[in-house]
């Protein structure tokens, strides 16, 4: 993954407002922590607690915040700005464009696109695809082994990593980023126990994802049972993650690697999910919550709460008992230790009368 | 998704027994929940605890249970009848039938077909999808890029969605329903360790579907050392499940979203375990036994019990300790006090003497 | 699954030092456990419990420990050798070869092959695999619908499993197994808040597998923000396990399923981690530490510790604080009795004062 890079590409890019102390004259040839960092990369102080690190660092270009105070080695290059990990990303994104070119638009020979599917001039459908009956394209990205179903939408700028599954009338926002395995419309877990055995309910629903969603790696987004499972604009969903039918997601969420949520539970906006945790179904989970990895919520949350634990407690609640708890040994024996002398007090006391 | 569908067919589905209220001439056009129902939809009181929300409700048509006494706007039809949960699964998988009709028999010319696989001519097998040498296709459905193994068979009226894979060997049952991603037949997780690494300890068993399994999005059944890992008839597996190798699983059991079950662990029938609930191996756990989400099983389960927690104790100690942890607080501080008082009157009883 | 096997071929295997005791004229035509063996059958000593099932098990051949002291009855072989598990992984393993022949080499006519990359001879591309531009196969075997992104690299004998991903520049190392629906190099999950909304931090890196790596079936493992989310030789990774970007895993390390590991996290060698436990972001576990199932570690980990518990305490510990946990109820009724008994000590005080 050899790239080079100019610092003038560099300045271009963080803009003008930035502060340039000392020079570096090669190119950038790679990208490093502070530690790791070796002539010729670039690096950035993003947390400072490590501000100790800058100074032994071997990086040729660093982005500083504006009050770092010290001076660059010769042959270093220091930029100062306000947001070091933020130009660190636009520079990335830049680096991204020429490491992992957008596949052209069109159509791969191998691809199978049913007649009455309606594709953009501007998608690239990759090999190998699969895209169904009365299906529509716009201008996106759906690289190799990609399943798109019968009526199901992709808007523009969507882009489909490899073997990513949209089912029938399932439909994917705008500059949605949908990773490997991603299962986008999976059928609800529903049965209706009948005559000795599990009669599956029929999940006539969807999925929507509102525009600028990401769902990551082998991710799973059951179908309605009916009406639609809705994930809110700008929510980011990592890997692993199962959402069940008829769950709405609010905007801007974060849910982590390998959270479930349970059918018909509703997030508000803004709500972290981290990872691991599971919440049940039919509840709501206020705007502005937090849950904690791990984290088993089988109540309602309100707005703003942060919760942690199995079952799930208020955060500062549950960590005040986690302390406890691990005084329990102690609390035994001193309890054992009371008891014996509470029992001598009261055979003295049955002395003194 | 639109779909246009009329009282008359619905009243054909549920039945004579029916008993009607009221008239609604129109076509049903949605369904949708009591609250959110508009004009034109079909909805239903399933759960008592709805009661209150069938008399604002703005559902054209409502099924109804027959100790419901409430009276219908005018332009709406109450159906009363025994079970209206049921009746609605009735409904929607007519309309299923409709708006997701099952492929038809044929193998698409871009599929990969090993002259020496049989595939029934009733099978419909999908764009893309790879059937393996000695493969044996029942009457059944493979979606897109469902990739069957050698030797496997796939039996009557199973429905395998995109990407599928079944393993060399494996067995799918009738009726079996298999989800976008899942995996039946990976290794088993075997290694012995010998002269400093992890040796594989290979994989020769296979899987066994009994019919009237259902197999959720991106789950993962491992091939047994040698035998077969088994899932007996009816039982329905959710999402991103793992099942390692040699485990039985009997039949009815309902197995929930990301649940783990480790190596040759054995399950009853109808066992239920709740999401993210994980079993260590070489277990038993008894028939009728419920496992709460979140669960961490890892001692074998009488029939029907009922067990929660991490390590897991039966359900109503664990909730009665639960209970009791959040008093911790308390009690250290009432501890505390008690201690002192003790200690007070130890010294007053010093005094007396 | 059938097969037929020779005694002699076992012979063979197991090697000269091997006692023979008894004999067995028939073929093998199964392995099965002591107690589910039949006539036919191969079966083993390996876990000195189970040595009161030798002497009733109906088994032909049977693989014991040296030191075992039993005598076969009529028409049966006792095979007695140091190490009788590892004597039969090597005859699975031979079984193996006959009942799931490597592929041979070849590129099928279905697979998509940029006319930039360059394939080994000796590789076996199967049926519909897409292999991207400036990618490099070598003597690997790659089953059906594998996904090869741009300038990855797959080392020789390297066997991918269908529809794996590994995704662009990424690389797999030698004899690695991929499972079934494994994603190598997936986004890793990064944003950074700015201006209302989660803006997306370029995943720029890549990820390395050294050798005799395996990866289980739908596992994920992110690609590094920059730099490479690095996997050590001989750890083997079991299903649906989430590696995050830019986390280090050390040499011959257990993954087990339906572990979580998050960002920067750096694990050393011979680290254990049991099914469902989760590993918090930046942290250190330290070589030949063993985390229990379902463990949830938000700190750094001692080499060679044994941590359990949510949240993770060193194995005794929380062993000891959970049957303390169990004995709450009788705690808190030992200590409102003796409150009770302090405070009528304390009022017959008051009157004998």
């Amino acid at each position: 993954m050899a790239f080079t890079y100019s610092t003038q590409r560099i300045l271009q890019i963080v803009g003008e407002s930035a502060e340039c102390v000392g020079a570096y004259e090669g190119d950038i040839v790679g990208i490093s922590s502070l530690k790791e960092a070796s002539s010729g990369d670039l690096s950035f102080l993003g947390n400072p607690k490590y501000r100790a690190e800058v100074e032994p660092s071997q990086a040729s270009v660093l982005l500083l915040p504006l009050d770092y105070e010290g001076t660059p080695k010769t042959g270093q290059l220091f930029i100062k700005l306000e947001n070091p990990s933020f130009a660190l990303a636009l520079i990335c994104r830049d680096i991204e464009g020429t490491l992992l070119p957008k596949p052209v638009p069109g159509i791969h020979p191998s691809a199978v696109v049913h007649p009455e599917a309606v594709v953009s001039p501007l998608a690239s459908v990759g090999p190998l695809c699969v895209v169904g009956q009365g299906a529509k394209i716009g201008a996106a990205v759906l690289e190799s082994h990609v399943s798109v179903g019968r009526y199901a939408r992709i808007a523009d700028d969507a882009y489909l990593f490899p073997r990513v599954v949209v089912a029938d009338y399932c439909e994917i926002g705008q500059r949605n980023r949908i990773a490997a395995g991603a299962v986008i419309g999976s059928d609800g877990y529903g049965y209706e126990f009948h005559e000795g055995a599990h009669q599956r309910v029929p999940q006539i629903g969807k999925v929507i994802l509102e525009d600028d969603v990401d769902v990551g790696a082998n991710s799973s987004l059951d179908r309605a049972r009916f009406g639609s499972t809705i994930i809110g604009a700008g929510t980011k969903i990592d890997n692993q993650v199962q959402i069940a039918h008829n769950v709405r997601v609010g905007k801007h969420c974060l849910i982590v690697a390998q959270v479930g949520i349970s059918g018909s539970t509703v997030l508000g906006d803004g709500v972290i999910v981290a990872g691991q945790a599971g919440v049940a179904g039919h509840l709501e989970i206020g705007s502005g919550a937090m849950i904690a990895g791990g984290t088993a919520i089988t109540a309602s949350v309100e707005p703003q709460a942060k919760m942690r634990g199995f079952p799930a407690l208020p955060m500062m609640q549950f960590n005040r008992i986690s302390i406890l708890q691990r005084k329990l040994p102690d609390l035994f024996k001193r309890f054992d230790q009371l008891e014996k002398t509470v029992e001598s007090l009261g055979s003295s006391e049955v002395i003194s009368e």
